[in-house]
């Protein structure tokens, strides 16, 4: 089914993603992950790194995030900034379509400890995008780590009960909900 | 000289790092690091995974947070609990005569990816750490995850100060003025 995506970069994420349910991923290679998108070893290095690389884009998100926060409108403050980016993920990453993707890669990763450690490396990169995005903005330095933290833990609990939801609530509805809970909860510490 | 501390563990640290320092991460064996310390390859291996662990202790900062969260006064908030924390990090692990070591530390981490990467998750298993504790004290659950975000940044952010600091501050004293900024910088989010 993967093979007939269009894109080569997405067909390798959907074929990886497979072999990683299947077989698991320490036994899954690449020249396996590329013959079941039916494309060649040469084409996967030229889209991923490497093997750990396959489930954690090419800091798409990070980039959008700092986009985001960039594009939100004078005057917004740094959360406002924040949410602003939420938006832009919900409408271009996190989409209806990717909530079921969504929920297998976050189970294949959880089973195993190097992509969890490079979840946990790429997860820093996004608070630290955003930081330079609202330090961009004029804020001052703490201030912007702050609301980088904040807007990270608001962007990870979103996505669990985006993943979760019931609902089928827009990923950008349930992120700005969350991140006014965050809000509340840290003027309450 | 490391070879005649005390304590293995803290003898096999020291070697390592010197061996880092001169050689780098890369091209240090554990055999040289056990060769340098005056003690065996096996001895390495009851007190440490693996090369790359050999930086990052054994659980014992995450323990002590948990610690020092769970035996903060009754009544006490969740910053302040965090705080307390803090202190107990002062006493126990940042403590003066640590501050070189720590700026080494940092500086060979900084140099090599697979390094980052472990601090990566070493650091989101502080923040786990004490957000469990937290919860433990009966916070809600998302109380519990902004508190800990905001303390493990503190953290961070007095771990920097302290180590450059020319006023030679204790570490306590560090992160408590360094908590209270970034309380005030969450509330003017």
């Amino acid at each position: 089914m993967a093979r007939w995506q269009p894109h080569a970069s997405e067909r390798l994420v959907a074929a990886a993603l497979e072999l990683f349910e299947e077989q698991g991923y320490e036994k899954t290679t690449v020249i396996e992950i590329a013959e079941r998108a039916g494309l060649t070893k040469s084409t996967f290095f030229r889209h991923f790194r490497d093997k750990r690389e396959v489930l954690f884009g090419r800091g798409t998100v990070a980039g959008l995030l700092a986009d985001g926060i960039g594009a939100a409108p004078a005057g917004a403050g740094p959360l406002d900034a924040v949410a602003h980016a939420l938006d832009v993920i919900g409408e271009q990453v996190f989409t209806p379509d990717r909530r079921e993707f969504g929920a297998r890669r976050s189970a294949v990763i959880a089973a195993n400890p190097e992509l969890r450690e490079r979840e946990a490396l790429k997860e820093l990169g996004l608070t630290a995008a955003m930081t330079d995005a609202l330090k961009r903005r004029g804020f001052a330095d703490l201030t912007a780590r702050v609301a980088a933290e904040l807007g990270a833990l608001a962007c990870t609990v979103a996505y669990e009960r985006w993943r979760h939801a019931a609902d089928r609530d827009d990923f950008g509805d349930v992120a700005r909900r969350t991140l006014r809970e965050v809000q509340a909860a840290s003027a309450s510490c």
